[in-house]
């Protein structure tokens, strides 16, 4: 099968090695050229531009950083892309351009699936992000072995597309939230004099969780570089939940909290790192000092 | 070896059975003597006071409610312990309270080692509780046995009792921050129209923790009754976590709005539910109809 | 001097009156017609587009409820309007959009000046909103005629018409804080039984402020029909606040708070109601019934 | 008449001043003796205790910084008090207190009068304080003349003492709620470079009131010293919201965010500043350095 894969970032470069590795024949795009430029040795094509990747392709791959790229370049590959060619988009997006998305390619007899994905860069290069699908069954179904090659497993969200977006986007709420309450634990054990590691030990006990065993890590040791996950791409996920917040109705303070938080942590010029920084605000509010493990 | 065990309720009596079991020689107090009386057929003594049940004890276990009634009862065995005896108290209690029963029981010639839990009745049932402990190291040593008859592992806090008091808030923080997010996610959730199940496989996949496939499952469900931890008990410890915060100038904005949570679902009525019925709040908010999964 | 008025609603209608008390021959437009034609009989023209009444006007005015409207509206007039004209723009926009009209007007060799009011109908019709305005100056004076027959003072915020915006939206932000502030308050003074009038009384002394004794009262009647300003618009204006927060990175927890507040008063349909009606929201998470004064 | 004065601190001694220039006979007393010979030249004659102060006092008067304060006095001049004397207690104290000093006077037949005070120390000096008491009717009248020579006028909120007390925490925390807006409001103005000067004079025009203008000015110039009232009493006077707030059940977000800005605050060494310095705290979370009017 040929696929079109658009967007070879962190997470785009290792998911897009992975389907290469499972057979199938990718043309590859990214903005920044040097970057696709790494997956030739691999076998990949690469594409002038989006409408070049998504012309032959059977199903077209996205996985951007925000709406603003992914809308531009659905924009740019609605008139390239074949019929009954599917677009799956990847990226973590609004709910809002979800459904423009799906109502566009339906205009144009092509397909929309959503399926975004939640694992950082190290999972992705393991295949073993978690895909969260939704759209049209048929086409769920002829993206299923794409997914398949790229994560450990699939839930499905729905027939409306939208709906793997908005569970995408409230799990990562619940990461978040996860590292806001690390922040201000953390910023009291240190405060109180108490040992963050013996403290990470019952939570990884009680928790018995690999993502609180790896944020808390993170978090303990300030490790906030490399990002794996920038902070500021984190902001921008808060800003999706309160926007689907507000539209829906729901009064969200935890959300609204975290986002307080972020743009405090970018005041500071903390947005290039990764979003486990986020608890770093806590420890500056309380006036303590950066610490090691 | 003789053991005075004093609070006998959901958590302390099944503790108290367990150590029976592991061949201790149990005098158990409970205020309202009935719940104490249930011991009597697996072979427990029941003392008319915390006195008269602390009085030929190596080691008087407490397991109270809050502060208060730590407080009364301690005082209440200051004068019955014998010298070298220790008062090993399992209560989520203040790290000032904490503070002082140490000095209080030294003044006597007396020990004091905090020896807080985390787990529900069904796990302190299972002998599956988490004991984090903390006092002088000979006090803790010579109660370790005790603390292995009633969980499954034991983290060593430090050498001053109130360590394990200050951990144990923060665990529960944890915990509460958990149920908050959750309250959040599924009124948003149920208001969009999405599906609650199909949530939590995807958090049970990506979190991969006993805690949360717990708590996500109870709250969708919204099966809060009957309570295994009152939700006006979960308060009590919220309201630690800020006196600590006071105390060492540590901003806690989310626990501030998990205080304001409780007080919210307190003053609808909800004070006798389980601690999880917090969220439940969030769906009151976004004028949501309570359903089920 | 010949003026196009386009938005004669709650705040446009007695604005528009008092221009033609001051002399001004009025072109008017308004969406909903009848509402236009009410000022038929003071003298004004009634237009059949925002680009008839601005044809041939000196300043063309707008007065509408959102960034959407201004939009659409600016677009329309853009081609009518002639050169050297000026749009004097009264409604609370954002920040972004006085940057784009100001550029667009420009490059139309128009001009643009905000002149933002703080006031309600009442202070409309009875000459007294307060203006701030910004732009070029000698467009600012070409315009200070037409504030000075609606208001009762102007303030200057600077040369770029944006700044004007902002100013408005923080003192609209601070209106709302004190509406928040009055809900949290005098939820606690019912539930515990105070009296609220001699609060007031209280209050009034305190601030000596006409503003809180309009709204303190408004609050404590709970009498939020007629609606002089729609709490759906003062939701609105609190996003204006937050997108300008996002836009410099300054935290603002308050606006936050106080954007959670709008979503649960909407959420419970209270969106048609004054905005002071953001202050039953404290009363509702209270369980306090509502009470008259 | 005899009054006896406690506490002539920042607060305290112009208002004992005022009270010997209308012709009361005062013995005061003061814990750091010297403030309270400050008195000596203006007539006062110089206790050595409470209890001495208190001891020939048709009137005794307390204005202390805390409970813990207003609670060691009241208990020393418990038994030195005659009979019928009255115990007028000026400080902003907890709900609880009141009640329970009303209860302990009363069961030794002495009266228990709250007369609490709004204004800052030029305004105590000016005699412009404003009262707020609460008490038996009839104890209340016999207070009446130490009121009105203390300040500019009285507001009754009940027979029940600590009704004056709950209305002067509440009055407080509408003061400090503006406080916390202008300090976002001003982060916000500054980081755009707008002008807060032109700024205020918006705030003036359309709030119009005194402590609007007062407090705009103090925190645009960000001159926190000398104190007029101390950030750590104004956080003290906070928990005494949330204290009410919890015993009541009536969630105050808002009194919860305020609780954390002043934590901040206080973390960062500001606790002996005025506590308008709570607006700093928004500049410091957005990284704008300090700026002058």
């Amino acid at each position: 099968m040929r696929i079109g894969f658009i967007g070879t970032g962190n997470m785009g470069e290792p998911m897009a090695r992975n389907l290469i590795r499972a057979g199938y024949t990718l043309t590859v795009f990214n903005r920044t050229r040097e970057r696709a430029e790494r997956l030739r040795p691999d076998g990949a094509r690469i594409a002038a531009s989006p409408a070049e990747a998504a012309r032959d392709a059977e199903v077209a791959v996205t996985m951007l950083a925000d709406d603003h790229a992914v809308e531009e370049v659905a924009g740019a590959m609605l008139s390239t892309m074949q019929r009954d060619c599917i677009h799956m988009s990847c990226s973590t997006i609004s709910v809002r351009l979800a459904k423009r998305l799906a109502e566009m390619h339906a205009a144009h007899g092509q397909g929309y699936v959503s399926a975004t994905v939640v694992g950082r860069p190290e999972a992705a290069a393991a295949r073993k992000l978690w895909v969260t699908a939704a759209g049209p069954e048929e086409q769920v179904e002829r993206c299923r072995p794409i997914m398949e090659a790229i994560g450990r497993g699939i839930s499905i969200a729905g027939t409306d597309a939208w709906k793997a977006n908005l569970m995408k986007i409230a799990a990562n709420f619940m990461i978040v939230s996860m590292l806001e309450t690390f922040g201000e634990v953390f910023a009291l054990l240190r405060k109180s004099g108490l040992d963050q590691g013996r403290f990470l030990g019952i939570i990884n006990e009680v928790f018995d969780s690999p993502v609180y065993a790896n944020y808390g890590r993170i978090v303990a040791e300030e490790k906030f570089e490399p990002a794996g996950f920038k902070l500021r791409l984190g902001m921008k996920d808060t800003n999706l939940v309160l926007a689907s917040s507000s539209d829906f109705a729901v009064p969200m303070p935890l959300a609204s909290l975290i986002r307080d938080r972020f743009l405090e942590a970018i005041a500071h010029g903390h947005g290039e790192l990764d979003w486990a920084a986020l608890a770093k605000v806590a420890s500056l509010n309380a006036a303590v000092p950066p610490t090691a493990l």
